[in-house]
């Protein structure tokens, strides 16, 4: 059996995941929709994919299941709309900007049934998930702290800022859900830190672009997430999780192994600059892990209520970081 | 010119400057104040100093400086005693738990123009006065993030504990200090969150065993403190500072370079595991730091005032992790 | 404009320049030569090409190019036919284990003017790659050492053994190469010593299983290889220059980057253990360099020259293992 | 009970031997032979040792053991002498450059009884002991290939290359006899290539600047040693043990753990480029593993016999360089 794809959306991440799609054995990437012409006939042209509106996807008898990569505005109408076509969903995150209208949404893919997975690509690196590994063996014993580096090359526009619901919902997102992956228990109190050191545009935007959150569950597990918007030295993202027995940590990947020294020291190169190389394989075992679920009919890894968890902890760093308390989640 | 010492305290602190003293060309270690007889006895044997009261200390006119390394309790009244006889002081941190009682002490240094410096050993540790020469040297740019992660192998007796004035007191003091060096700029604001998750006897006891800190300069840099009462393997000591134009930061020190490959992998022996050896070349660099200052009528590189500050910050992170609110600094 | 290629041989190495000329933008896969049913009808469900005899791929005027992947010993011949029909020609190394026959067979590429690069993957590596562009830049200055150290995860059969034409020629054939490249200058003296260590039978087939080479210049540059049919912990391959004024040095692949550390100490993932996994980004680089070279009409970036000197060096290694002389090259 | 020490040579190796025979316990520096006054008053008025003559030193009741650290060619008479005088003997590498004089310098050494210990300080190094440590327990197996890295930082006076018996006595020396100490068994077959890069004067005293050799053992077991005299980045320093089972190896010792990140990659410091700071702690291990033997009776770690075997490795790889052939041994 092959899984259908209709792709919503030819930017940056659909085009990751089309790719994806087209190598993964059991899936076929069937039709996209897409309403810039450019972006469209490129994708068309690379994949023999038929252009569709989504209304004709949601009748297509020769879909079994959509990839929602467009705008994050869009995605909660169209999970509801792909929900009640009986589509298997595959949503890059977030959900929306409003816990509200995730819920709302959520609702839906309860009543019909859906299947609903959120795209949270770091849980399928390969580094994180032998870090994840390594706690499920009990190689470290009872997780005590994780801590999270995460800190972009250099930030997005000032226009998308503005739209990004600020760096806890766009940014630190992948790194709530992370933190909750690995303390394997929900946190309750959130700390939050927010300074701006990288760009005063996105201070004028509203916004933070260097912060530091603290987690904690209810058993006193604690997470520590540090984020920036810029390293001038590449796309840095380092786990390590702390634990009775031991610590487990996954390092950064740079360009090549190469070390060249002289008088002046050792030298290695940069990080991997951008996150389409840096997860490129995580992008692609995303794909094959929704595919192996919806085909033999099991949960997802990932859901729906995972991108709401996560959007609720980006809530209340943000009033923490407004307010200067711990803020207490339900 | 030799700087002639007497040591207060002959415990393991005690100890490890009797070997320095005794190693720092220019320095001399003179006499030692011990009641404890067997202690007293066996520091003679190996440096054949002669045993004094504190009162023969004050007086005696072949001592110009005294290292005072008795328990915590005893560090500000000592300090004014000496300060009052003209000695240059060298005091073990921190120079009391009351920062009221620190001020007191302060103003006796002040007053009689004594010289004071205070013990924060790893501002002395090779390591990190690389990364801290990186931030001078503008290799980095403009500091906006530090982060520091300091394990201890294990626990210390809960006896211990009790009297030590708590985890942010006793151990998290020393990454204050490390961090307002780094930061090169006062934090305004503390966020601490604590958790009882190594030993329930430190829970009973009052005391917090993992706890993780946020710090927040006016201008907003930031700096994260992570703390554990224990790490299975070693003594946990790392460093790392994030700026504009790049990133410095200080490994561990395993026990040996060796890794050893086979079948299920590589593996590298553990962290040095105890603080005289992980601080051995600090503790060294520190005493002749202090020789080089008074000899030359330098200011001394660590002051009183370390201490104060470094207090403060651990009496803000104890009253933000009881109340859950970020407290700001006078 | 497209290469249209047929690929001969559908084998594990067939199947990695099926996959790189699948990928390569401005190169199709047609046509399959491969006698075996099974393995010719996988490959056609795969990638949708053709079967066809060599003979029709002599004739066909859909076919631009040839990727030779079949035995050894059918080499040198399929060179000759497939220059003579004016097919540009890829050919996995080695060209023949005779460098009689190998030079005949260049004498005919000459001679009808054919484009022929032999399959040296390892330059491809991004890795070497990076070694090579520090030389290049004059990072390390003049070239004076150069160690290569190549150790296979665990021995072939001992039918392949028999047939390989020995360790000189089997293995140690892409160090040769390696060798040449990073040196800049020609071997002309080769120094080896075998021993058998990891399983009689090899020796018992006439071959060794361990051996060390030393090859020098005549400007003095030398170049250490170090071979094993074994390691325990993966697919060992690592390459380091030493050179006036630095060394540069291309590190292993681990399976990942996680280090989970705990009493016992630090410990890695293995090596990756499979060639087609260590070199994935290699083949599909060295397809990408063939399909460049002919399309623009320029040198491919190795010849058939490079087969036939990788070989001489391999002959005189033996040479001198057997006879524990120095070889002088012609 | 105390062993005391009577220092030959105030130079560069016997001020570490004071300095490691001064902090070991059971050891006490009572008396130092120098003809040159300057160095014999500098180093009187350090520890405080009486000057004396081999003379008296002989003589003396209040000397149990020697440390010869005066040049290579008075070694074998003085070992001679104080043999014949009962005095335990410590003795820097080589015994002399002439095999011939060192077997009779042993003869008298086992005619006399006397106790010799051979200073080969790297065996003495933690993280080459942990090399030898897990061969010992067995975790890489059978040891079938050793490679070791030896580089100077820079190459000594060409005056002192003159008389120091060529590179292969006098630097290669160190890594046969560490090479013996991995291989556990002894090498019968030498061969080695030898260059002329780092200095055009070195060539015109008749010596090499760059060398490899290859050793090899009845059992087939092979090593490879690289040396250079000379490396830009520091003193290089490596070993490397390929086993049945798996490999150890040892890495190089940096001047800190500080790694820098910037827009242009990663940089470390160069390695400790001082043998005196490279090797401090074999140095003070070798001196106490000494004093250890002597008192308890027991044999030395390392003997005369240590310093003959390595010498015939080095005849005969200079055999080798110089004739192209390999060189068996006895």
């Amino acid at each position: 059996m092959t899984l259908r794809f209709a792709i919503l959306g030819a930017g940056r991440i659909g085009q990751a995941h089309a790719r994806a799609i087209s190598a993964t054995p059991g899936a076929a990437f069937v039709a996209l929709y897409e309403p810039l012409e450019a972006a469209a006939t490129s994708m068309q042209q690379r994949y023999g994919s038929d252009l569709r509106s989504t209304e004709e996807i949601v009748q297509a008898e020769d879909i079994d299941a959509v990839a929602i990569c467009t705008p994050t505005d869009t995605h909660a109408d169209l999970i509801e709309l792909f929900a009640r076509a009986g589509k298997a969903i595959f949503c890059e995150k977030p959900v929306d900007l409003s816990s509200e209208r995730v819920k709302q949404a959520l609702k839906t893919v309860e009543e019909t049934g859906a299947t609903l997975m959120v795209g949270f690509n770091r849980r399928f690196d390969p580094d994180f998930m032998g870090v994840k590994a390594a706690i499920d063996a009990g190689s470290i014993g009872d997780v005590e702290m994780v801590t999270i580096t995460s800190r972009d090359p250099g930030p997005p526009p000032v226009s998308y800022i503005k739209v990004s619901g600020g760096i806890f919902r766009d940014m630190t997102i992948h790194d709530f859900d992370i933190a909750r992956w690995l303390l394997g228990e929900e946190p309750v109190t959130v700390m939050a830190q927010g300074s701006n050191l990288v760009d005063p545009d996105i201070a004028a935007a509203g916004d933070y672009d260097s912060v530091n959150v603290i987690l904690k569950t209810a058993s006193g597990k604690q997470a520590v997430i540090t984020n920036s918007r810029r390293a001038s030295y590449g796309y840095d993202q380092r786990i390590e999780v702390h634990g009775s027995k031991g610590m487990a940590a996954a390092a950064n990947r740079h360009e090549s192994t190469v070390e060249v020294a002289g008088e002046g020291g050792y030298a290695r190169p940069p990080l991997l600059n951008f996150f389409m190389d840096r997860y490129a394989v995580a992008y692609a075992n995303e794909i094959a892990a929704f595919v192996a679920a919806v085909t033999d009919g099991k949960p997802t890894p990932t859901t729906g209520l995972d991108g709401l968890k996560a959007l609720e902890l980006a809530d209340a760093a943000l009033e923490s970081a407004k307010t200067g308390r711990a803020v207490t989640l339900g």
